[in-house]
């Protein structure tokens, strides 16, 4: 059963070839009619219908075969009911569309730590920074960064492209953080700072990713940013399952069999994807295991592409976060002996700073000719944003005992991250109450994934609509209670399972609503079904 | 002689086949080696020196032929220099490095436009917006301003992902902007908000570009960032050259002969890159020459991609900058008639606020299904940072005539506009008083392609050192007098011609040295490779 994805991934390569096979005699037949058109005559042309030069099936297949859930036929549906929600409030049987479909925690709500912004708003207007009346209105820690910030960018132009990784002082508060966090060294130069992560890992796909007998190690289910990502560079997704039964856990034998069984195929598997803690999952993965994985990555030859972007999401005791850096350096490995990329943004953790656009990956393990080709990429695009660059520094060094924000930083910050635990816990419970639903336990991220078992009726009803059972129960539960989640299928799943992403991000005064209203619709929906 | 560049297409598409080929043993062989690799065994292997997993013969090549001398050897160059005089500031015969490569004004010293910057220190911390200090510290327009923007964002969010394509209501505000530059209608859905135009670029390039067959007609010289992309999606750059004898003007004959040649090659051409005002080469195109260019998208079936991005950034009276848009509505094309996207940035006009990564595309003449593809791309990436978004809609809706900030906006931006006119006439003239040296008119965007006539002996100098010998001329320019230039290779130009783009940015008061040290350089080295 489980070799539905890889064949799918096969599928996926061989409709993309039969597609550009199709396209050709399209393309040369159109490029005949355009050789053949008559010289411009204005006076005709205006009244002709133009043959559009673009057309679906002469784009680029691999932009059609990509794919998004997160922001798919879901959320294009929410916006359409909430549109009409603002126009007719009892269009529908709810007030307010509930976007539990992404980790965007301000959009729900979360305020923006104090300090962070104090000094972004500083930093984007340094002509105020010594008015009299900035020392009332911006506290003395912040002031006293953002001169720090300004000093560390050359001629303090914050409207400047910086070099192309990223300001170097940034990156050296970065690097330091991340020694902080590790107690391993931390090389500035291996830092480069992107628009959230989502660009870094592009940058190591179009790196990695030659052909589609390329191959990448991911999850399933995983975070569709990655399918999407290889689909576009046209490699092949090499699918490793994680085991539910088990908290999600990451089974380095199914790696190798995964590994094997994608080699046996002729793909050359080119780096494994690992995101912790998890995402749709939300496990955080146990030291032992990591060690495990680096050493199957060391052995195997593969690039250990790290996403720990909600390194600071853990929610239970019995865990902590380790990034896979520190992993590998406990072990004794360094820079020759394991090729290394972590991800982190600022749009998660308790910042949630998603519109900044800021993140970095720090980059190991790869010899200076292949440094200088990404530095290459890095620099088509000029830089990342600056205001982002300042705020993936701050992330790394927050205030500190003693100075003046700290207090107020800490409240903030514990205040988000007890209450993220709280709602996790009781989305959780509230999902294992439903009939025919298991949820695991939500360790870290921002996610719940439960599986849910759908009567034989309503996987049919799903099937004459030529949808996903899971995607026909998130389309239901959303036009009856304006709750968003993301159906399983969006993130791969074992085949005959379903699934649901559901994040823990509503504000607790309205986390009972949601339960409540999805408690509801879950009966009615199961009672229509029943067999 | 024109065939040069087409010919080095066609090269790049053989060296990169002749790279793949190349590759696949060397693959299958580590292939095996991998295969037959023994379990994880620890205490071995921190020992065993790894087989990197990714080495410069096995990286996508795509990457490798990829090239921007924007941020080339030069600037390399520059930042070791500059840190060697950090450290010891008399071991170069000059005390500071002026960077003329890039079109970055804030790091030459340009200051922000103060409203602008006001309103984005306010939505960063809209804490603030209704403290009684605020009021001493922000002018009345920018708090105004910013409260509307907050309102334009759901729950006042500036730090939530927004719709994949920007904030709703920015995107009304930049279309309305349209409307008034244009006189004709803009519709905000077609507005999708980038950081910064070049990745608007990639997307279009993404999408259009199928295979090495698909090629885009692309101007000589040329921005790299556009042979940078077409390399990356593996596509051809189709060139055409811009005139330099008639003030690199753009003749639609050339277009003709160049497409033709490539069909006959077998390419299918897509897409007809324009850039105007022109980068390098400063030109602004007139009226007739934009509608001769629109018909021949027209009846040709291109795809007009139009780099607007200086399209503030205009010096002289007799020429005005007109969008392609404009001219082709006023043609009487509409949506059915041609496929534009017109690319803006806030990093260029008279704000030159690189940093901050904002800019957007209008795309019209695509249809639905073609559209929903790019909204699906931009999803991938989820959105650009809400500072640039915000930014975007502020150049394209700067204070009017009776707003508090009215005076000093305008004084600041006619203050940088003219000082911006003043120094390229200034540096015009120099160039054209150097012997060998010929410099059209800067008319408009940020940059001078002046032409030099290089001794035979210098061409020979600089060919035993494997360079080529406009680089060579920069090398020697920067070590003797740490100006940095980009030679005109890195653009493009009509072989056996040489040039190089400099800047018109170094602050005014610093033209008269870089004039006096670009002069007496400039004499020292025609001496020294005299016949």
């Amino acid at each position: 059963m489980r070799r539905f994805v890889i064949g799918s991934a096969r599928n996926l390569i061989q409709r993309s070839r039969q597609n550009s096979q199709f396209q050709r005699p399209l393309l040369s037949s159109s490029y005949r009619l355009l050789s053949s058109s008559p010289p411009a005559d204005p006076s005709s042309s205006s009244s002709s219908t133009m043959t559009p030069p673009v057309a679906l099936n002469t784009i680029n297949p691999k932009v059609i075969e990509c794919e998004y859930a997160v922001r798919g036929e879901i959320v294009t549906l929410a916006q359409k009911l909430q549109e009409e929600l603002t126009t007719k409030p009892e269009a529908h049987p709810f007030e307010e569309i509930l976007y539990c479909n992404i980790g965007n925690p301000h959009s729900l709500g979360q305020q923006p730590i104090t300090f962070f912004r104090e000094v972004l708003a500083l930093c984007d207007h340094p002509a105020i920074l010594d008015k009299s009346e900035t020392q009332g209105l911006f506290s003395a820690d912040s002031i006293e960064r953002a001169w720090q910030i300004l000093d560390q960018i050359p001629g303090r132009a914050t409207g400047a492209y910086s070099h192309s990784q990223g300001v170097k002082g940034l990156r050296d508060t970065i690097a330091a953080g991340i020694e902080a966090r590790d107690g391993f060294s931390a090389d500035p130069n291996d830092i480069f700072l992107t628009d959230g992560a989502s660009p870094a890992v592009h940058m190591m796909m179009q790196l990695l990713i030659r052909s589609e007998k390329d191959g990448i190690l991911c999850p399933i289910p995983q975070y569709p940013l990655y399918s999407a990502s290889i689909a576009l560079h046209g490699g092949s997704l090499v699918p490793y399952y994680l085991d539910e039964a088990t908290g999600w856990g990451l089974e380095v034998s199914e790696l190798k069999k995964q590994l094997e069984t994608a080699r046996s195929k002729g793909i050359t598997v080119r780096a494994l994807v690992v995101i912790n803690p998890g995402n749709p999952t939300g496990q955080v993965l146990a030291e032992e295991n990591q060690k495990a994985i680096v050493e199957f990555c060391k052995q195997e030859g593969l690039v250990l592409l790290a996403d720990e972007v909600y390194q600071e999401n853990v929610y239970v005791p019995e865990k902590k976060f380790h990034s896979f850096k520190k992993v590998s350096r406990s072990m004794g490995y360094g820079e020759k002996d394991i090729s290394l990329v972590s991800f982190q943004s600022v749009s998660k953790g308790y910042y949630g700073e998603c519109g900044k656009r800021g993140g970095y990956m720090e980059v190991t393990g790869f010899g200076a000719d292949v440094r200088e080709q990404i530095y290459k990429v890095a620099s088509v695009n000029l830089c990342s944003n600056i205001s982002g660059q300042i705020l993936a520094s701050l992330v790394m060094s927050p205030p500190k005992v003693g100075d003046e924000s700290y207090e107020s930083y800490s409240a903030e910050r514990d205040g988000i991250l007890s209450s993220l635990a709280r709602r996790a816990k009781t989305l959780e419970d509230a999902f294992n109450e439903l009939e025919g639903v298991t949820c695991n336990k939500a360790e870290g991220a921002m996610y719940l994934f439960p599986r849910i078992d759908l009567p034989e009726k309503a996987i049919k009803a799903a099937e004459a609509l030529k949808k996903a059972p899971d995607a026909y129960y998130c389309q239901r539960l959303l036009t009856a209670t304006g709750i968003v989640l993301v159906p399983g299928s969006g993130f791969g799943q074992v085949p005959g399972t379903w699934h649901f992403r559901c994040t823990i991000l509503p504000q607790e005064e309205k986390i009972p609503a949601v339960v409540s209203r999805l408690t509801d619709f879950h009966k009615s929906f199961l009672d229509e079904f029943r067999g």
